[in-house]
């Protein structure tokens, strides 16, 4: 039996982050489906494991966890001889890599999130929950988005990736808010109308990884 | 000479986030003012280390790195045994309580950041700059705060600081924003009337890396 558990729904873009980061280890873990229509994030049970009543939480036998980027550092420094070993930065490229891929991880964190996660609530969620839209902040968070991705275009014109010139934590983390901003709204074009970034998007959506948690994620999402 | 550049103003949070960490870490550095009301943080130059234009810019000898809480985890990990060294987790407490310090610096990132910083803009920036004020923000950002340091309360109740019974990179990372929170606005009670929340902040704000922040914060501040 894995020793490893994730609590929360596939669906989730956080929930989505770890999964992918397992498949890239090559780590077995179950997953808890926790469901938050009926308000379970929020039961004193899930409380103490993640105490802000948010998806996931994470076991790996006695160690709970919660915060999806955290815990991504986690399964890469815990399993770091399993699976993908490049995800933290190339071991030879030592502690300048590593970094490389934490500077570029909180750019995620702090630039992209905020602009992609906005978008995507304003978009594909308020329309499907009958809630109104607000037209100023869309377009706020477009053209932040925006001039976020035009920085990615210049650096990915420079290398592959984002930390380099292999696929890391950093371009992993990008994969849950785009995958919805393409496939879920119509401003996909963000991303792939760039060409630097149309290209890197292309590559990292293809990864067996991602295309696994989308299977997930379509095997748990409501009928259209 | 100090190997180390900081590039940026004191009286900016992320600056001081890196400066403190730097104090802690009993780590010699040069900073390098950064003139933003002057675009000095647009000019070609800069965008070569910080390519999105925002302060800190990090440079150690031939690496340069941009985000402060990248930065910050470079700084411990890169000078491991030097001055403060329990800032990722003691060293016995191996990789868990790494990823404990991970988790709740993940949290000041991800849920305490964001409602903080929007109050400073919205409380102490936008009078002296003379923009509108927008209410509705205000109260929407107390409110978030406030759930997110309710959290804190029951946390500090049951440990002396966030990730443990030592101080973190975690505790360091809030130093910024709860400072002007408690100093330049009317809202410190949301920090110093939760009972564990108001001692841990009085703890962690007395440190001599954060008083050494904030003399050099107040040797920059503009006449008021």
């Amino acid at each position: 039996m894995a020793s490893v558990t994730v609590y929360g729904p596939p669906l989730s873009t956080a929930v989505s982050r770890v999964l992918a980061c397992l498949l890239e280890k090559d780590i077995q873990f179950q997953l808890v489906p926790v469901d938050m229509a009926k308000g379970q994030h929020k039961s004193p049970d899930f409380l103490k494991i993640q105490p802000f009543g948010q998806v996931p939480a994470f076991r790996d036998e006695s160690t709970t966890l919660f915060e999806s980027r955290a815990i991504c550092r986690y399964i890469c420094d815990q399993y770091a001889d399993r699976g993908n070993q490049m995800l933290m930065g190339r071991k030879e490229g030592g502690l300048v890599e590593r970094y490389w891929v934490e500077q570029w991880l909180e750019a995620e964190s702090q630039s992209f999130n905020t602009p992609s996660s906005t978008l995507l609530l304003q978009l594909a969620l308020a329309p499907r929950m009958g809630l109104k839209q607000d037209p100023a902040l869309i377009e706020q968070s477009e053209g932040k988005l925006a001039k976020v991705l035009d920085v990615y275009e210049q650096r990915l014109g420079e290398s592959r990736f984002l930390a380099g010139d292999e696929f890391t934590l950093a371009d992993l983390s990008h994969l849950p808010n785009s995958h919805y901003l393409v496939n879920a709204t119509d401003r996909g074009g963000l991303i792939t109308s760039r060409e630097n970034v149309g290209r890197w998007w292309e590559e990292i959506s293809l990864r067996e990884s991602w295309k696994k948690v989308v299977e997930m994620q379509q095997a748990k999402a409501p009928p259209s």
